[in-house]
């Protein structure tokens, strides 16, 4: 069959399948999970033979040890994708919640209450177990999902998807809520993010070149992430051992992860005392600190700073170091050089953290707090299913609410409009 | 200069007028737009100078009579614009508000605040009134507005925008915070659609050619309105009186609006009781009704409906009829031809109501009332930017709440991620 030909197909049964799906109470969604995650269980020898395949193919195409490790299935890991599906099954079902509810003065009692998307389309280049986890988000808040992973994954992603189809249909619920797309061809984004008859958004997870393409692209909404250049602002009010374990966690606790931090931004009344000692800590961690002239002044070993550092996400132990006259400066350089992704204040000074919470045009504000906290999980939100930082829709960490619109009922008494 | 040079300088300063608008608050906001209202007033006979030159125009290049009658302004319509901005400056102002906040168990206080989008491109076809609407929802949420109006109306736009920011000016507020786009040139908004560094949502209202060009091209995210095929169920239990009341309403008080009834469903075991009587209401009001068989057997004057009515948006005086043997039908029928914009059903039936509120997947449901109130002032939201078709961000009316989103702050006492 036509790759499109058969895509389009795809969409159009998982539309179908998100009808059913909009009726289908709690109960049977959770039944639907905790039965994915036994089968998991009991099937994990297949799934390993499958992946088998995969580390075999990306063996021989001579992908780096980094990446087969990330393709690589074991007992740990699949066990791991069992417990995430049961935790998913645990969250309350975010479809149904009436948000608010009001009486017109004609009489009109207007609610807004909680349905969901309906057909999302999952693009992502990562792990395996992003198919699991993404379709586990997508079905317990009442979406149908096509997934179309890397194709590093193919043997994998197409043996999951086929268990989690069985049990979907084991316990009386659309078997074509949950579809990979099986194929290798790079087309087959072109042609899922053309369908907007059939899809409600398209949530790509991946490299800069996926995000782009697809937002240039794409007929049916996005919700995107692009990069998270974090930064840290330690103000003169800062108590300086509270700046300096929140720093050294934002930087040092996971490098390579979007909500660290990259780059510190220090007051200069403080400086002189707080950043040899600081710059030494990360020195011993590893960190190459690319400071400044003031830092260079203050500090050894530090390479001097370039302009296009100021802006860069190093998802490494990089960290860029300037000090700042005042806390506008502080303000005028996030501004200027962030990425509205995540930015915390170190300060005692009630003043300023009211005014770096409400100046701060972040998806996730902090005071007193490591950046690492920008996760859905670690909000509150019980799951993510990634962090948008465009301002439409959800911006920042989205969860099973997020996963959901609201629509208006209205009960009415025979009312006119007049 | 340049076109594309001229548009991203102002979209370079709107987005530096949106940064000091996120700073100011309610006061001064209505204090502009208050202004805004008394300069209309005052300048209302060089704004009908500036509108002239655009009626001269549009009748030398010989427009319709409806359209020149859109595109005319008078001591009437700028009185009406001037009583609007008023209205919006007594609305409650969005930003700010603290939609919710938890305690972690690690002592983190998360909550969720809403801000403005920042920089909206708004592009319309319509009537001058709309670039006066439009400037005051975007700047009572606090982002904001480049305008692109239609051609026909550039020097009625360019006036007014002119007046719009001379009262931010003399308010203190940053006068690019409103712009129009002064050129008739259709590549600007080509242009516009492309500045995804800048802005950060695209809202066109006019034609379908429009939508769709602009949905297929922008890079920036688009809040759309497609077409409105609105449906009323009326149902075996309906209180006929009730049905014939709400079925014209929905039909006759003005059919030329995507909230008009367009197709309506009659269950087959009142249809003989119904619809003669309702039909005869319809014809003698001017309305043409194109029925299915059954439809036709029951009345007269009936003009056999084609399978492409039902998908249709009359926008006229033009009604399809259908009969149906039962509510599944019915919500077939809706889920096949309607577009998600707004269906009612009229019953008795407490099942009934609750089944069609629960399953229609349209952004407004009515039990017992006129489709004509999916409408962000009728359903209680204070104003209306326009409808949202797709689910994303905002599913239905838009109003203030709804041109800001929310960001996450979070109150620490050094906490750290393990």
């Amino acid at each position: 069959m036509l790759l499109s030909v058969m895509i389009e197909q795809m969409a159009k049964e998982a539309k179908a399948a998100s009808r059913q799906l909009r009726r289908i109470g709690r109960g049977q969604k959770d039944a639907a999970l905790e039965l994915m995650a036994k089968r998991l269980m009991d099937k994990k020898s297949d799934i390993i033979k499958e992946n088998q395949k995969d580390l075999t193919s990306a063996k021989a195409a001579g992908l780096s040890v980094a990446m087969i490790d990330r393709l690589a299935l074991d007992e740990k890991t699949i066990t791991a994708m069992s417990e995430g599906l049961k935790e998913v099954a645990a969250l309350p079902d975010p479809v149904g919640e009436v948000t608010g509810m009001w009486l017109r003065p004609n009489g009109l009692q207007v609610g807004r209450v909680r349905i969901p998307l309906g057909v999302i389309g999952f693009i992502y280049e990562s792990r395996p177990n992003v198919t699991v986890d993404a379709a586990s988000l997508c079905l317990k808040s009442g979406n149908s999902v096509i997934l179309k992973g890397g194709s590093e994954a193919i043997h994998s992603n197409i043996a999951l998807a086929a268990l989690l189809s069985d049990a979907l249909n084991e316990t009386g619920l659309p078997p074509k809520a949950v579809q990979v797309i099986p194929s290798t061809d790079r087309e087959a984004v072109n042609i899922l993010i053309g369908l907007d008859e059939y899809l409600d958004v398209i949530i790509p997870r991946g490299g800069e070149g996926l995000i782009r393409f697809v937002t240039e692209h794409s007929r049916v909404p996005v919700l995107k992430h692009y990069k998270g250049v974090c930064h840290v602002y330690v103000d003169k009010s800062a108590d300086l051992e509270t700046a300096k374990k929140v720093c050294f966690n934002a930087k040092v606790q996971r490098a390579g992860v979007c909500n660290a931090m990259e780059t510190m931004l220090v007051h200069q009344e403080i400086a002189n005392v707080f950043l040899p000692e600081m710059i030494k800590v990360f020195q011993d961690a590893g960190v190459e600190i690319r400071g400044c002239p003031k830092t260079q002044a203050l500090t050894d070993g530090v390479i001097p700073a370039q302009e296009a550092d100021w802006p860069e996400e190093f998802l490494d132990l990089i960290l860029a170091v300037r000090v700042v006259s005042d806390m506008d400066e502080a303000l005028d350089h996030i501004e200027r050089y962030g990425s509205n992704h995540t930015e915390a204040i170190i300060t005692k000074d009630y003043d300023h953290a009211q005014r770096f919470l409400a100046e701060v045009d972040s998806s996730v504000v902090l005071v007193n707090a490591s950046t690492r906290f920008n996760d859905g999980n670690q909000l509150g939100l019980g799951a993510e299913i990634g962090i948008n930082t465009s301002k439409l829709h959800a911006f920042g960490p989205m969860g099973l609410n997020e996963l959901t619109t609201t629509k208006f009922i209205v009960h009415g008494q025979g009312q006119l409009r007049s």
